[in-house]
């Protein structure tokens, strides 16, 4: 029997899945990744954080990493990193903060408040292949210790990383990843960050972000629409579209007949091809839309366009 | 504490990193890969590898994974996958075939026979990105049990995959691998199969073979050259120059010489943008270059000047 302690995890339970699959593969086990709930907006609560390390240490299990989510996958919500990075350093915990969908808010100077205490990560997600429109695929972790990937994945395999070369070995970096050969990732976004440059980013990702603001707002004032998260904080816009038929009926009803509107809703539109927009259940709401908005070709009138779309093909449901 | 076996794990002291690597993520630990000894040839001894299984198991260890190699990277060898695969069998023991460089070989009929008993395997790696010419990165993982990628990475994220789709979700394979969003990397190697079919793919790997062939022929008729392992099995051509100054030491002097040979001759070839061949060295071997002919635009002539101009450069050094 392994003379080691069972590490164990936390992250939102409205956080990307990819943190439990990490912990299966990594061998920690999906069932010692925990999630945390999250608030009427998406966000993790820090209490309810902090309560389940303290019950984990109880039961002699050993919390070691804690994953804060800037931009969740669904809600388009903000976990809050200060509060998080107290608790992390409180209880010596290592903290990831996954900025994959919203680490390209960095970019804008009016926006970028949002992540505020990324700086305190220990590690960071970012996949310019999201909010900055590179191509998949391209994504980044960022490592704060300096050395410690080298230290973690270095196999010194003396066919490929020899140290007697006429050049810098230090710029051979294979030897500091998990895979061996592949694809070069991260020249197509150097050559869109030499092209846009900081100023284009920034100009870019308002653009977008006022784009979300007029969708929302246009939503709220279309009858027929209702808001999942009244007031949107990033670029996931989520609504239902109740057809006139079903907005008599009382709530349980109303949203037994909701959930089965929205896969007619998009199957319409794909026969159609028009348009495509995703939707999932979460919880207890039932099927609802997601509209995200980060192609950089999206003007108003396709938001205009999009509004009357669904309104034409669900009306009659 | 954990109530979990020791899982251990076995590869060929010639075999990839990758596979001690994949140890170690998975939280298996590097220190629980063993590394089974290889004959002259680079070929893992089968009498090795039971006689650590059992050593294993009588100290506690749970061994639950081989990896037998079909042409490893320096070598080109073929560990003796029927052996092995009794072995696993005896033992209940998971077979992996490492065929990342070696499966193109099943698509020549004439060749192929080097692969045999791959089909016991349990997962076989294969590299479309190596001998077959896709681009990087072009990587496949075979697995015989029919749905046990779903039973093992499936987390079944509803704002994914969704099941009330309006077409056949099992299609929707991504819930049965590791990684979410990524690179279509498969639509390369279904352009250039289509383009090639099976008898193209044939004709170019038994040129290949063809002129490795040659290649080993041309070295062992030319002086100052010595083959590393007399007949490669394979496209890796592993062989010594050794400059007329060193010719007249004693084996162990001629040894730490030569050891500076191939280094100084690869900077040189660099330098005069002439052609570049990798070298190593490998345990008691001092350092040798290790040819590998698998671009399909190579040609006798290409081989020719190899030859040659490793002499330029080398012979007064």
């Amino acid at each position: 029997m392994a003379d080691i302690p069972t590490l164990c995890t936390f992250t939102s339970v409205d956080s990307h899945y990819s943190i439990k699959s990490a912990s299966a593969v990594l061998g920690i086990g999906a069932d010692n990744c925990f999630n945390i709930p999250t608030d009427r907006v998406g966000k993790m609560i820090p209490e309810a954080l902090e309560a389940k390390i303290v019950e984990c240490k109880r039961d002699g299990l050993h919390p070691f990493f804690v994953c804060a989510t800037a931009g969740t996958t669904v809600y388009g919500a903000w976990d809050p990193i200060p509060q998080i990075a107290d608790i992390c350093e409180k209880h010596n915990i290592w903290l990831h903060v996954d900025a994959a969908w919203g680490g390209g808010l960095l970019l804008s100077p009016e926006h970028r408040y949002r992540l505020n205490g990324i700086e305190r990560a220990n590690s960071v997600t970012w996949n310019p292949h999201k909010l900055m429109g590179a191509l998949l695929q391209c994504s980044a972790t960022l490592i704060r210790q300096d050395g410690l990937l080298f230290q973690t994945n270095q196999m010194s395999a003396d066919y490929l990383f020899q140290q007697d070369k006429p050049y810098d070995v230090s710029f051979d970096t294979g030897d500091k990843a998990m895979q061996c050969g592949r694809h070069n990732d991260t020249f197509k976004l150097w050559l869109m960050w030499k092209s846009k440059g900081m100023t284009g980013y920034a100009k870019q990702i308002n653009r977008l972000m006022d784009l979300a603001a007029y969708f929302t707002a246009k939503i709220k004032q279309t009858p027929g629409y209702e808001m999942v998260v009244e007031d949107p904080e990033y670029l996931n816009i989520c609504f239902w579209y109740v057809p006139p038929s079903l907005r008599g009926f009382d709530p349980a009803e109303k949203k037994a007949r909701l959930e089965k509107i929205a896969p007619k809703i998009k199957a319409k539109m794909m026969e159609r091809g028009t348009t495509m927009v995703g939707y999932q259940p979460d919880k207890d709401r039932p099927n609802f839309f997601r509209m995200i908005i980060s192609n950089q070709a999206i003007t108003r009138e396709d938001l205009d366009f999009l509004i009357e779309e669904i309104i034409t093909i669900g009306k009659d449901l």
